[in-house]
């Protein structure tokens, strides 16, 4: 069982999750790929992983894996196999073994295999590919969000063994937890006390800039005036939502476009680095919803942990001329 | 010339150090380390690097190279060729051609060449070594932290590629700033709001728990209940000090060997993984000095990069019972 342990004083989490990792050899192995041959995501293999609990297959939703034998999947849902929370126990219950703050991990840990070929990524998606994962992903994150107890939903890709992918076929993850993460809160609290939503002002403003990068008629993506690191890219929407839950289909359809731009992008000038990519979004306070992506470049350093202060030896003015 | 920017409406901060990469192909590079016959942090390469800021020899600190040509030095400081902030600039010059708050870089950026041998690391170092480069550490943090406008000052080492290290030759870094990092005033904060010291708490805590580590007369060393990575450690003195500034000998002897100690059981068990270590204090607050050390072994995902709540696999208490 998993636990979800406060720091000693100050308002920071961590995740304790012992599944895997007992013994100090489990770190020393390099990590493994699967090829397609043997991958638990491709299809042939859906036994290999937990029962699914969404499947997309030409435009409809089903709940459990399609029966007919000539029909398949195109995007897959299904609980992880070494989740990080687990859905059993009641919410916080708190751990009394010890002088500090624990709580049991409860949550939710699902996988979202974006399509059936093992080689195809982000960048390769057709039109309407892109745009079905993108309502699967509004799916998935309503669905979650309304569970009993589950405070906030984090939607991520990982994509390349620098950004934290063990598995090569092409997935995004969800975590639904039973706590607003502290930096969300805090990000809330500052936009709640400012007469006018500061990401309105960051679109407007950033549009005219040298940061620019693309633009439909829904999303702008920019690279950010604060960017962490080299080739950072915030894609907002133009128009004020708090949550993806709201998106219509032109909205999902804009939001794939701006994310397969940049991954295209990347691939173009980059060849295709790790990256990871992450939605912002608050279902229950006024927030503007918005999804951020980062190439794995760099490797932080102890100055990065010691002050929380990243050095990026890219400025994002440059990134967006390299990008465009 | 680097510039400091704060985040759009948050207290965050980044850096943006442009020195080295302008083209997107200076990113898909891998990584070179030099040999020991050409490394610039090796004696004889001297001229390669700028003119020494401190030199320790025989016990004893000069302030420029050694000239007699039968001596040479134990410990080297200068400042980094590629520094991360300018010592030439006024504070916090506002950048004033755009909406956003920038400062200029101003602040500073030191190598600590911890041994003339290319090979040997914290692991390999003498009583005399390690204690040496100690008192190295405290008056170097000494030295910058008492310079105008300089408000923390940041002591780090990155050992391995994976923990951000671009030079093989065992070195530390230091980074002073004209500001307190975020992160660190937040700490200051709630430990200004408590009547009790929370690390003189931790101290007396943990030493009784499953996660106390290593213990000498001055430190104790901890697998701490908040950990974020596998095989972290807080060094934490016994009796409380703000900064190491403050530090006698016995102090510094104690540090080093709770250093070395831990350092030595990762060689042992973990096969000597890259990691990190940072120095944590305040030199103008209560504080209560301590160093932490965390190995890389995990790599970091879309979650915690969503979140900033770390996925640890490795319970700390499993991490203690190995490490002890």
């Amino acid at each position: 069982m998993s636990e979800i342990r406060k720091h000693y004083f100050l308002d920071k989490y961590c995740l304790i999750a012992a599944e895997r990792h007992k013994r100090p050899s489990d770190f020393k192995l390099t990590e493994k790929h699967a090829s397609s041959s043997n991958c638990v995501f491709c299809p042939g293999n859906e036994k290999k992983t937990p029962p699914p609990t969404a499947v997309y297959y030409d435009g409809e939703v089903f709940s459990s894996d399609i029966e007919k034998s000539d029909k398949g999947w195109d995007i897959r849902c299904f609980p992880n196999l070494y989740p990080a929370l687990s859905s059993e126990k009641p919410r916080n219950a708190i751990l009394s073994s010890h002088p500090w703050k624990g709580y049991e991990g409860y949550g939710y840990h699902e996988v979202i295999v974006e399509t059936p070929s093992h080689t195809r990524t982000i960048n390769d998606y057709s039109d309407e590919e892109i745009t079905m994962l993108m309502h699967a992903y509004r799916d998935r994150i309503k669905y979650y969000q309304s569970q009993s107890d589950i405070e906030y939903v984090s939607l991520f890709k990982n994509w390349g063994d620098k950004a934290g992918a063990s598995i090569e076929h092409s997935h995004s993850q969800l975590i639904a937890l039973p706590l607003v993460p502290p930096i969300i809160s805090e990000e809330l609290r500052v936009i709640d006390s400012l007469e006018e939503c500061p990401y309105c002002n960051i679109v407007t403003n950033e549009q005219r800039s040298k940061r620019i990068v693309y633009e439909n008629s829904q999303f702008a993506a920019i690279a950010p005036y604060y960017s962490i690191v080299p080739y950072e890219i915030w894609i907002l929407p133009k128009n004020h939502i708090n949550h993806i839950s709201e998106a219509d289909n032109s909205f999902l359809v804009g939001l794939g476009d701006a994310i397969r731009y940049i991954i295209i992008r990347y691939e173009q000038i980059l060849d295709l680095p790790s990256y990871n990519y992450m939605f912002y979004e608050s279902p229950k306070l006024c927030y503007h919803f918005n999804v951020r992506i980062q190439p794995v470049l760099a490797t932080p350093g102890g100055f990065e942990k010691n002050t929380e202060i990243y050095i990026n030896s890219m400025p994002p003015e440059l990134a967006a001329s390299h990008l465009k």
